[in-house]
């Protein structure tokens, strides 16, 4: 193993020491006191590698290397922030590759003395994961302009806690417009583990993500009229647990109906007032369903809907749109893929061309810049659990196929 | 109107001005700064109608009333702790009328000179709800030994709070053993909105309550996987939160297709780690199943496990069974029964026997001592919600049978 690579295992193994879990996760989500901790060892890290930091506004934290004043960035991370119990490698593992392969350039130009027409930034988005917090995605959304910055710093989290205020707490905010109007981004690369089994099953090294799932998120809420859940007689009742679960159940058979092409969810659903002895009057859920095919996910909408209104009537009980954040199914620049694509035979990395179900940063940033997105193989396809993992050959492997297409991008490449 | 019914309604009026939400009911869960309120006033009315005010380890709350050292006591009261968003009659109701109708034996007593046999107290059984702290009916559970106290001074709230911490908080408990070696209670009465709707139906003004439902209460936890809802394939998954629907649509088909003789529910549901983009790993869920026949909840108890066990292989989750609550179907004393019909037909109030589906503290009472169990209409059986609603008529028509029960129940009538 290389010097290079011992670094970055050991720099991998500190950063995941920040909300470690007993089961080897992490526990660290958007700007909480382990969120802020990893932050502080990342600024400590850029600082130390001639790196300058700044923050903007909603919370992203930069390292700047700047080659030739005035010239554009290159920018490359992730995100340090995780889901409750979440994995130590989904948004890690691709700030700290962003981090490493940022400074090896800075060696490579050091030794070269030649100056590239591009300069070079790392980038740590916050609140990509969207749990404490929504919606996901919220700091490469405000830096590029998709959502607006007022709404999102007085977005509050369960216990009423604002981004603001959260941000505060740990000196997670500056002044900064770090790239205003004398700075610009010209391109962005960005390297995740695959959260699914393709590259796993395959045995290949190297995801090139060529296109995102369209997705459809919902949140509802299923509106019923509490009641004693011994005394009333259930031809009485109008019961909004009862009509919630009808909800999950029948977004389950959506995507047993419509098969592979469909991911349905509902991961989060509250009861009010959440007794045991009160028939619910109040239930709020979010939906998710996702399809490679945005012409299947408006039949999979249409479906939903026609079931609600079954549901309303077999439950007595009135189910509510509340908000929707849809997107389209996308796709990356060809270039971005050609190129990481050529970096990998160079390097003599299998690769294959995959799409991703989960959103990223880089889903916002590739409507703003040419966009590089790159996964490394997860083993069993695990992800927001404890038990992700990556084998540290992929990791490494991921920093050197990164390494080499940020050093094509600052000299132009894209 | 007569002048002690003004009286009583005024001081209702008062009393649930504690906890009160703007849709006319009132929040005031158990050793709240709202039930303190509450506690508080009732100590200070009790006082100043000369009962000595006591308060035991679990944080019930007496107001005694000495006609006779050493004589046992007539116990008669309720609770003033309620739901969340829940209806001002339930509980409150009962402690208020218990109350005036003490008082008014004590000015009947002291303007016949004669000294009855029993002494007289008044009781605000604490946390009949169970909403904060389970389970419910603990003051009348630790005060009957049914329920030890020490596990029930240790018993947390969501937020980690324990019921002796609460307590203090509203300086809710004494160190008296009110009735203790010296002191006994030889009967109870209770009266109480019906949670129901068989007096509103029948305009009947009051329900002799003969027999209660016989309930099962299960705590269950559905164990799955956490995993990501939009990168895990549909096939890989082990949905927490689908298996728990499965159960609570289950539950309430087996109500379908046991009848009317079947109440089912699930108002408790906790979701883990609740995150809109994560496939719950863990669900919480309190399921609660009622009969008068204790035959039929056998039946519907085996016929729920084989639902279970299915649900299990289709959800790919596991249902773990983790604690249960059970009471069979029970009779409440027929002279208890008898004489409260007796004053009823002296007073020409129109009455009807009555079974309670919900437990009531009168339910502990019943098993230690002879018990009276009242009822009084409540419009659309309404209960466990801000609408609950009985009229003034029927308010004061309960305090009045009360107030004679007692007189009989002084003078050793049970």
């Amino acid at each position: 193993m290389t010097t290079d690579a011992e670094r970055f295992l050991d720099d991998f193994t500190q950063l995941s020491a920040f909300g470690a879990t007993a089961a080897g996760g992490v526990e660290r989500q958007a700007a909480t006191a382990a969120d802020g901790q990893s932050r502080a060892w990342l600024a400590a890290w850029l600082t130390g590698h001639g790196f300058t930091v700044a923050q903007d506004r909603i919370g992203n934290q930069f390292g700047l290397l700047e080659f030739r004043p005035d010239a554009p960035y290159v920018l490359a991370g992730s995100h340090l922030d995780s889901q409750p119990r979440g994995g130590r490698f989904d948004g890690a593992y691709g700030v700290l590759a962003a981090a490493h392969a940022a400074d090896r350039l800075r060696a490579q130009v050091a030794a070269t003395a030649t100056v590239p027409p591009c300069n070079i930034a790392v980038v740590n988005w916050f609140n990509e994961e969207g749990s404490r917090f929504k919606p996901s995605m919220m700091g490469s959304g405000v830096f590029t302009g998709k959502l607006p910055l007022a709404g999102a710093l007085v977005t509050a989290d369960a216990a009423g806690v604002t981004v603001q205020e959260a941000l505060a707490g740990i000196g997670g905010t500056g002044p900064d417009d770090v790239f205003g109007t004398d700075r610009t981004v010209s391109s962005y690369a960005e390297i995740h583990i695959e959260q699914g089994r393709e590259l796993d099953k395959g045995g290949v090294t190297l995801g090139l993500v060529d296109a995102t799932w369209a997705a459809n998120k919902y949140e509802m809420a299923v509106i019923g009229a509490q009641s004693h859940t011994g005394a009333t007689a259930m031809a009485d009742r109008q019961d909004a647990l009862y009509g919630a679960a009808l909800v999950v159940v029948a977004v389950r058979e959506l995507a047993d109906r419509f098969g592979e092409e469909l991911h349905t969810s509902c991961g989060q659903l509250t009861v009010h007032p959440n007794s045991p002895v009160v028939v619910a009057r109040e239930v709020h859920l979010h939906l998710d369903l996702r399809s490679p095919s945005d012409e299947l996910l408006v039949q999979a909408d249409a479906e939903l809907h026609r079931r609600l209104a079954e549901i309303e009537v077999k439950a007595g009980v009135q189910v509510q749109r509340r908000f929707a954040h849809t997107w389209k199914g996308q796709f990356y620049q060809p270039a971005g893929v050609a190129l990481a694509g050529a970096v990998a035979a160079d390097l003599g990395i299998s690769q294959m061309l995959v799409q991703t179900r989960a959103g990223h940063d880089s889903t916002n940033m590739k409507d703003m810049v040419p966009t590089v997105m790159l996964f490394i193989p997860s083993v069993d396809g695990i992800s927001h659990s404890e038990a992700e993992f990556t084998r540290d050959d992929d990791l490494c492997a991921g920093v050197d196929v990164l390494t080499e297409t940020l050093a094509r991008m600052v000299q132009g490449a894209l």
